[in-house]
């Protein structure tokens, strides 16, 4: 089967990205995954640029790779500079690194006006840059940046810097769009003329400006291109590089060809996770393949004719790519749906009986008020167990306070002071935290754990805060979702109201309520709570 | 020049996307911008489903618009009863729109397994629904379901279902790429074979499943299709519909067809922001043409070569499409992205001064830190002013205490107590607020209006947290993004800290110092604020 290289540049024209900002430290954990993954290259930044990324390379270099090529980025040398000694050119050498990418110009306007030399000039700089590179070793990746709009100004200028850095020795010629807004008609035909003029072998490498990095990445492939750059989640510049996450599988799965392999391609959705983590942005829900919601079926006719054929709604298998099917309750979806999520959930409710009516109505109106339950299961088994079985609470609140105080130009200092009773008994302390969640947080636990010792079990692994109206401003609805982890199992729970406090309170008493029945069991619980102590 | 009918879903496919819930007005909201838009068909929602539907197009019926026409939406009749009959059909008369389209099955595959019926059944389930539709005076779009994969399994046969729909009297055949996997080099092959077999105008809808949706539209729009259909912002079922954000643009811009004409392009940017703000969602700042990264540069090289000519780095001209170009700050931009922020703020500083230099680094700290000034611009000129003019403050905090109680079920009640100087005065106040930042914010203006009766004309428009660290727990570190305004001018600012009230509290003094600023002036605020008690 003919395999396509993957060269994954997150770490360098991902990071361009807004609101994206990778440490050292995350640069390489992002390498160690990929290269587990069995990503053939991974650009690791410009160390001509910054400080930060001549420390990556220093680093890399200990770091035990079993299959990736670590390449670092630079541009040709100076116009008025040799290439021996072009300062860019010696980081690109110091990074030490087996494989080096530069960029060039094919466009005529670039080396009109950002180089300022003649078209001639260009060509030379291209040669002496990519020879001076093989001359160290190197294996070189040579970028035709503007490879298609250099082609629409001046089709056989943009070809002549190709042959200028094949003939210098380049071992792969990559054609950029790199303004990202080329149509993927354009892009297969500027392809194919480039495949017809020069030998060497050809990469592509689009950006998301039209929305098509994707399309435009898949269709060179299909004219062609043995190599292909991209970025995890399509993280980049303005409107990001194209999406591996979608490339990849669009590779192996409709055009059947290889590049990470069946066992690399059920890693997909978790890497994907993993680079959205360490970038510190939400992973988009929506996102092809590996999205939370990418095989989530919402309409009813959808939910119903998915359970009888897989194929009916869905493009793929979502186990192929490491995802899941998910069905989501709303007002569209209608019994079905709602009582689907109970089953998965391991709930048992008779269809038919009045109680589901009960169920599905009462969901309805909270996901009216700005609940949500994907992602906190905890809180909807909760809930559907208070309808279905009356389970009654395990612990009752007298009240809490929650201070924050600041002094002058000091840092603020949250307090929480909690009363509560279990069978009657109270229990009346008080804690301290970062914040005022935080304190009401240490408050709730210190307390119970009086009651039910097993709370000194469970840590808060996520906190996300949602501003659902926001245009209420400082009165808007939050939505608090919290994850809470016992070192077994990871349940996630919710709350919604005006006052952050609240809605983190609802979470919280979710959060502990759901170990508590993992414990205690849920229509036992008054006994079993005495039995506890 | 040819005219390209645009036919937007966000109503009724866009509104199956998760986390998507319009109420009756919001749909009304939507609809009445379309029109103004001159987008061509809104298709509303599906009358057969659900009440609100149902609601929607009776209140549709009351609006005098300009352009468009509503489209109501439903499916072929079932399988065991007469078109006549049929309560589906019955609700779609009912909805009483110029407009109706029905999906019918074009996949041998859901023939048999979604309707359990014969291929030769469902031709006749084809022709007597549209017939019945046409014969009540209707518009009729057939969307011709899964016709990309039907394609695949049996040709003749997904080609005979688009045949009886024009025998029928179909006024538009649409090829719907229902599962969103079809790779754009075969959407091209079928959409000419079915425009080989058929004479009836054709249109196009697609799904993001492959992340090819609107490459795929623009494709079948250069192959032939009149009719596109799509959602804003691409909100759909699982990975979404084709973005009409983008694919207008592309159809534009890039194959000079016509569809909105250019005064309803330059409104693109606005509707799709106005869409996200009702669908509750944050608007996608990476979406290409309307997105606020769309058109911003990061990397040092790029910005000054975009200083020097636009097209060096943006596909088309940000206004266009009514937006603009941003330049952004980071640790890979370095020196010339923040003086060139300074300027387009208008503020003046020599570039090669020792003060430049602070700037620069207290920026960077900053944003290591997890401020960000994008948005938050009033923060980053008061930043400014303090570290180059040394500015002082308007007031100073003596403290602050916030409260949030909670007395067994009721709900949280928050309150705020502070204490400030201007000029040696001292104001001791309190408030309460739906929760501590309200109450906070409360407690502050009330305490500096007594010093500073401008303040009564501002108020909060926007209030975004953001929790940086998610898996530091109630722990971790916040980001909160205010938007003020005082009737004439809106401004951003930040604030950060593990504490969201201390987080709060540096967003909302900004807040109040901005607006000092513009009444006072920074430099002369001493003298100003005794002037004005």
């Amino acid at each position: 089967m003919k395999k396509i290289l993957i060269y994954d540049t997150t770490l360098r024209d991902g990071s361009q990205g807004e609101h994206i900002s990778f440490s050292v430290e995350d640069k390489l954990h992002i390498l160690k995954k990929l290269d587990e993954l069995g990503v053939d290259y991974v650009e690791g930044g410009w160390p001509g640029s910054n400080r930060k990324d001549i420390d990556f390379f220093r680093r890399a270099q200990g770091l035990k790779l079993r299959h990736t090529k670590v390449a670092a980025f630079g541009s040709t040398r100076h116009p008025r500079r040799s290439a021996a000694r072009d300062p860019n050119l010696q980081a690109l050498i110091e990074a030490n690194t087996p494989v080096v990418t530069i960029f060039g110009k094919a466009w005529n306007l670039h080396v009109k006006v950002a180089l300022g030399i003649s078209l001639e000039e260009n060509l030379g700089l291209i040669r002496e840059s990519v020879a001076f590179l093989k001359s160290k070793g190197k294996e070189v990746v040579y970028d035709a940046e503007h490879f298609f709009d250099g082609f629409k100004a001046d089709p056989a200028y943009a070809l002549a810097t190709l042959a200028a850095a094949e003939e210098a020795g380049a071992d792969t010629l990559v054609l950029c769009d790199t303004n990202g807004g080329t149509l993927t008609a354009d892009i297969c035909e500027h392809f194919r003329a480039a495949s017809q003029r020069v030998r060497t072998p050809l990469g592509i490498h689009t950006h998301n400006d039209g929305e098509m990095a994707v399309a435009n990445s898949i269709a060179a492939v299909q004219q062609g291109a043995v190599h292909v750059q991209g970025t995890f989640n399509g993280y980049g510049e303005r409107c990001g590089n194209a999406n591996l996450c979608s490339v990849i599988p669009g590779i192996e799965l409709k055009l059947g060809l290889r590049c990470l392999g069946k066992k690399g391609l059920k890693r997909l959705t978790e890497i994907s996770h993993y680079v959205s983590e360490l970038a510190n942005l939400p992973p988009r829900s929506d996102l092809p393949y590996v999205g939370k919601s990418a095989f989530a079926h919402k309409g009813g006719i959808h939910v119903s004719a998915v359970m009888k054929e897989r194929a009916a709604y869905e493009h793929v298998d979502p186990a192929v790519v490491g995802n899941e099917r998910r069905v989501l309750v709303s007002e569209l979806s209608g019994r079905s749906n709602v009582l689907y999520k109970a089953e998965e959930l391991g709930l048992k409710i008779d269809r038919a009986s009045p109680a589901a009516k009960v169920v599905v109505d009462k969901l309805k109106e909270m996901e009216h008020d700005g609940y949500q339950f994907e992602g906190a299961e905890a809180s909807f088994e909760i809930l559907f167990n208070k309808l279905v079985h009356h389970s009654r609470e395990f612990f009752e609140l007298a009240g809490f306070r929650v201070i924050t105080e600041k002094q002058g130009a000091n840092e603020s200092y949250s307090e929480a002071v909690i009363k509560l009773r279990v069978d009657g008994k109270e229990e009346h302390t008080a804690a301290e935290g970062v914040g005022p969640v935080s304190a009401l947080d240490r408050a709730l636990r210190k307390s119970l754990t009086t009651f039910f010792p097993c709370i000194q079990d469970i840590r808060l692994t996520d906190y996300k805060v949602r501003v659902l109206n926001p245009k209420g401003a400082t009165d808007a609805k939050v939505r608090v979702l919290i994850e809470t982890s016992d070192g077994h199992d990871t349940w996630g729970t919710v709350g919604v109201s005006e006052n952050i406090i609240e809605a983190s309170w609802q979470a919280l008493v979710d959060s502990i309520t759901f170990k508590l029945k993992k414990e205690y069991g849920y229509r036992r619980q008054d006994r079993q709570a005495r039995a506890a102590k």
